[in-house]
């Protein structure tokens, strides 16, 4: 394998949400990536996101050399045996379920692992990060959740807020994840997290996954590695190595029109601010700009004193353990 | 296995659609059928169809005892093993693919094994039994049949009129199926099927499927057994044992209103008769009343001088082989 010694963990991103090309999938094979979690919906309802299954698997199709549909570790695994990246599907919201639980078991069935609850809205499920009052989970959200469990798919709490996430974290049976997003103590913004949230999420065997989208990072686009590090070194004394991980939100080559449609989706004419200033897609750090640069952050961590093995966790060696556990079928 | 040795072919059917309960999974067991291609759409568009595989679902919920979801003949094999019945999904019509050939992978990715290209009607894809002008495949058929052939989904043309089922077997890669129909010379109807079909089916690897539906049937519920068994006799001299199934057909426990959905659907408002007769369920013969009397159908072709290997070929030993080739992936 290019670039990792045999044996060596497999690096993994718990979050990307590129306008998918061929020159994207070869820099996942330039850099050594063996998995990555797609967002295939934000807003989308049960048709819209089948259609965009319908897409990765003309993908699949058409660069079966490079990526393959994962549903399994066992299929990280086979991806780096034969040098190609393990693709697994991935919602930012629940609107793909609608108001319907059995779409939970076809969409798991499509391959989806992971569902976040809510996207910053309230949700059929639960409340995102910028409402203003924060009801915890609802009714339908227990149920989903308890389904979520059976199947063995990820319950992800990146864009939730605090009580939600909380109570997510408490009713879950299983460990959830939060897949990109920073701790609030470095960088407050209502994406990034509480230290109350870590720790219990941590408490119960979960994962963070690190982003690497500027708006999470402190100092934006101009934070430093030795920013970035020097916060993860704080964060693995406060939750433990073995709880983190990378979920880059790479969005690379998307037309800023995209970020409207995450922030504003159909629920808005457009006037509902979030106070994140102008839709566009802001400049990557310099140490991270695409599927390349994981080498970075690796030397990053191992520069700022994590040993090569904690390094390995991070990158992937985590989300890889938390993964195994979290895709097989649950306890009915 | 109860009633089977070991080693002993399995029992399949290629073709059922019942008012499903535990009752009837309970007569499987009896039977010991050890697989079943359900139909899960006649008229359903997409959406409707994912309603029913979530029907299906929580069928396999609550009689996971008795049932198991197959997309393999190795789910055949572990079915065996634990007792349980094998369920297969079956389309009996492409609405549910609508106009998207994307679908054909989703439903296939959520089960789906068989499809017809038509029933009874004009289709997107070919020409039903029913319609006064047979054109044959249409452009988008040809898309869908090469489409199906690469992912191991098989065509069906149970429903299907002549020139458009000859066109099918043509250009199919793959052998294809007839899985609920008999013999136009034993019983002239617009659902049976001429001797030039059959041949031409069965030169290029193809299946019958018998169907033990009475509008199908010499002299209709009455059929005797020796009467059906004659009529098999006369179909392994023309096309060869090798290539004979049984697909039953049956509907048990169906309100009538269930044959108005199947020749209606919503194309009409009832008043475009296919001299039918009154839309109802007519009774089964007495020698096939359920799922427990496969035995009787064995018993019989015994009696008509087949052997016992002959006999197990014709009750599923015959499907398992063209499932076992049929189901797995095509070359590209």
């Amino acid at each position: 394998m290019t670039g990792l010694k045999a044996g060596a963990s497999p690096v993994i991103d718990g979050c990307q949400y590129c306008n998918w090309s061929r020159r994207i999938f070869e820099e996942m094979r330039a850099g050594s990536v063996d998995a990555v979690s797609v967002t295939i919906g934000y807003h989308e309802d049960f048709r819209e996101t089948v259609e965009r299954i319908v897409d990765w698997n003309r993908l699949f199709e058409a660069h079966g050399d490079l990526i393959v549909k994962a549903r399994s570790v066992a299929d990280i695994d086979a991806a780096r045996q034969s040098n190609r990246t393990a693709i697994f599907f991935a919602l930012q919201n629940c609107s793909a379920i609608e108001d319907d639980i059995g779409l939970v078991e076809i969409l798991h069935d499509l391959g989806v692992r992971v569902m976040q609850l809510t996207y910053n809205n309230q949700s059929l499920l639960g409340t995102g990060c910028y409402e203003a009052v924060d009801s915890g989970i609802t009714r339908m959200g227990r149920e989903v959740i308890a389904e979520m469990n059976r199947l063995g798919m990820i319950i992800d709490m990146s864009h939730s807020a605090e009580r939600s996430t909380l109570e997510a974290i408490d009713i879950s049976a299983r460990p959830i994840a939060i897949t990109h997003a920073n701790p609030a103590a470095w960088h407050k913004v209502a994406r990034n997290k509480s230290p109350e949230v870590l720790k219990a999420l941590a408490a119960r065997g979960g994962m963070l996954g690190l982003s690497l989208y500027p708006l999470h990072l402190k100092d934006g686009s101009n934070c430093a590695l030795e920013t970035f590090t020097e916060m993860v070194a704080g964060l693995a004394d406060l939750i433990g190595v073995d709880h983190i991980g990378i979920g880059s939100d790479l969005c690379q080559d998307q037309p800023d029109s995209v970020v409207e449609w995450m922030r504003n989706g159909r629920w808005t004419k457009g006037g509902a601010s979030i106070g994140l200033g102008k839709a566009v897609f802001p400049p990557q750090p310099a140490w991270f700009r695409d599927n390349r640069d994981f080498g970075n952050v690796r030397a990053g961590l191992i520069a700022r004193g994590f040993t090569a093995e904690e390094a390995g966790k991070i990158l992937g060696g985590n989300w890889y353990r938390f993964f195994t556990d979290g895709f097989a079928p649950g306890r009915a």
